[in-house]
């Protein structure tokens, strides 16, 4: 009978039009029923992305289509220039390694947004891709993809950025900036279940797929972009995930992208003032959109913040990874999510911090949210 | 208001059980709720494989899992062996070059399983991978695995199946017949939707991954194993198809793993009995049990076949892929299939050869199938 609430940021709340088909008998994929469907899709994520470059969908989560980003691009011991500045990140030097790429990193202090001007100092000639991400999860950090776009612009290299957590809440024009790769995935802003992921490919980019010599079958562009001439997949897709999609993204076209944004940027507002009411810090200080990090307070046991949300309020928040443990809360605001819900979170997290002693004044986050939310 | 039925090699038929719990709310992974639902999950898939061996599990199609099993084996220009008796076959060999890997491919008519004297007479001390079908889903040919496997452990080199379209219709016992790698996908004879794929990992396959060069990340079988520790995911999985599969797998083992393959036996021999009682040849020379292929008959157009069916009957069959274009219908019997669907699979085959201008005795192919279940 407890009622549940997801503020995780992915996978997130899937709008009952989704669910429903999804209950719906599966078909066959090598059929005009499925090609009609899919196409609908492509176009659809291209609006979303703001972009007429391929999109190219596969079946796997994010990781996959990261992975497929780098490994259809380059060769053994190209350079690559990658932003850590938390988990995701990280991520793309782990699999620059992993294929035996010349990583060149750059460590950005958690929280904090990549200088763009320190990827214009490590922009060297061989360079050949910048990867990083729009939002950076962990950290809820939002990178300014717009000035590093006009940067990386200028060299040969191409940029990769990872928009999985960051699509419809933090800006992105795909072609108006000139991103090369986006990346997305089915389980935050799109609001279906993991399971699909994608990435636009500029010109520029499927100039560099031509000689690049890192094995690939399963993430291949090329078989995927083939296979796309006819609106088809190489392999199995997920169709059933493909079905939920095209529900969701009817929603987001209905409303508008950047309609969408608009809410998405008015109730991570809302959030932030909320932590103000009850006199707590934002953890990032380029905060995205589509997560809020709240740091906790230093007197309560902050591990146990999430666990009693979710135990005794059917509450989903994320809590913070590896040095994050324990210090933060991250609250996602992307996907179905609206005013009422931000209300619902701070009502919640309220209840969780008497619970565990803290003392502030009550309603305060509430009392601010609402206050913000009426501007 | 058409009602429709799926007799294709998959996707096939999910059962309402699975899909009501599709449409319900999701909820976050890296939660004690996920693993114990994973626990059970990756129980069952051991009962089903007949497996102590641990069972990886990938959000990814089959063909993925086919990927993993090779690059997280094997290092550049190492010899494996595959068997090419139809496109799923041609598969291994294609990853295995895309990988740079010296693929010894052994070419099998079309409708023959390979003669296991030719893997004897081709295992040479080089050969470090053997890999081949369960089920040739193109020619619906069968593969003398249990026979093949006494070869193999014989040798320092890792059998390699791929039981995607084969499991649970074709008998198989991983830990029995000491198969080193197996590889099933979610949407044949497990019933849900595409886009989850597995494998199960011996100690000799482990082993020889120790020394294994080839780049890896998103497809990690080491990553892979070491989630598993905690029933988790080293990325975020399909949990809406975990789910799923949780409630087909509970069917499964309800009705029991060789009660079901002896359900399917009798299915194939109905669906066999009735292509004899239409005077239509079986094309394959060793007959699966997950799917029959039929050849049609010489004075009609083929390739209208499947199209009548599907778009005047709402009956799906498989065509025939490549050389087989037109020359034969696929008939599945996996999944959540029983006895009067095959009398309705035949019902609807007389329609389209009549349809077609085919002359027969109306009623033999259903007279000859209700004939063959009545024993």
């Amino acid at each position: 009978m407890k009622k549940e609430y997801l503020y995780s940021p992915g996978p997130t709340t899937v709008p009952p039009q989704a669910l429903s088909v999804m209950g719906n008998p599966i078909f066959h994929h090598r059929t005009d029923r499925y090609r009609m469907m899919f196409k609908t899709v492509v176009e659809d994520l291209k609006y979303v992305l703001a972009t007429d470059n391929d999109v190219l969908v596969f079946t796997a989560s994010g990781t996959g289509a990261m992975e497929a980003s780098l490994i259809n691009m380059l060769s053994p011991a190209d350079r690559i220039l990658t932003v850590n500045a938390g988990k995701f990140g990280e991520r793309f030097g782990q699999i620059g390694r992993a294929y035996g790429l010349d990583v060149d990193e750059i460590i950005v202090e958690w929280g904090h947004a990549v200088d763009p001007e320190e990827i214009r100092k490590r922009l060297t000639p061989e360079v050949k891709a910048v990867c990083l991400q729009l939002c950076e999860t962990s950290t809820a950090t939002a990178m300014d993809i717009r000035t590093i776009a006009e940067i990386v612009n200028k060299s040969d290299a191409i940029l990769v950025v990872d928009t999985i957590s960051g699509l419809l809440c933090d800006q992105l024009l795909v072609d108006d900036w000139k991103v090369d790769i986006a990346i997305g995935g089915s389980q935050k802003g799109l609001m279906v279940p993991p399971g699909l992921s994608f990435a636009s490919v500029s010109d520029k980019a499927w100039k560099m797929a031509e000689t690049s010599t890192l094995p690939k079958f399963y993430f291949s562009f090329g078989k995927t972009r083939k296979s796309l001439e006819k609106y088809d997949n190489p392999f199995t897709p997920n169709l059933n995930l493909v079905r939920a999609l095209k529900e969701t993204l009817s929603l987001i076209k209905e409303t508008g992208r950047d309609q969408i944004t608009e809410h998405y940027i008015r109730l991570a507002r809302a959030v932030r003032a909320g932590a103000a009411g009850l006199g707590l810090e934002i953890f990032s200080k380029s905060p995205s959109n589509a997560v809020t990090a709240i740091t906790l307070p230093a007197g309560i046991d902050g591990a146990k913040v999430p666990a009693i949300l979710s135990d005794k309020y059917g509450v989903t928040f994320a809590g913070g990874q590896e040095q994050l443990k324990g210090k933060i809360v991250r609250i996602s605001s992307m996907g179905y999510i609206n005013e009422f819900d931000i209300v619902t979170a701070f009502s919640a997290l309220e209840m969780a911090l008497k619970d565990l002693g803290h003392s502030f004044t009550e309603g305060s986050g509430v009392k601010a949210v609402q206050t913000e939310l009426l501007k």
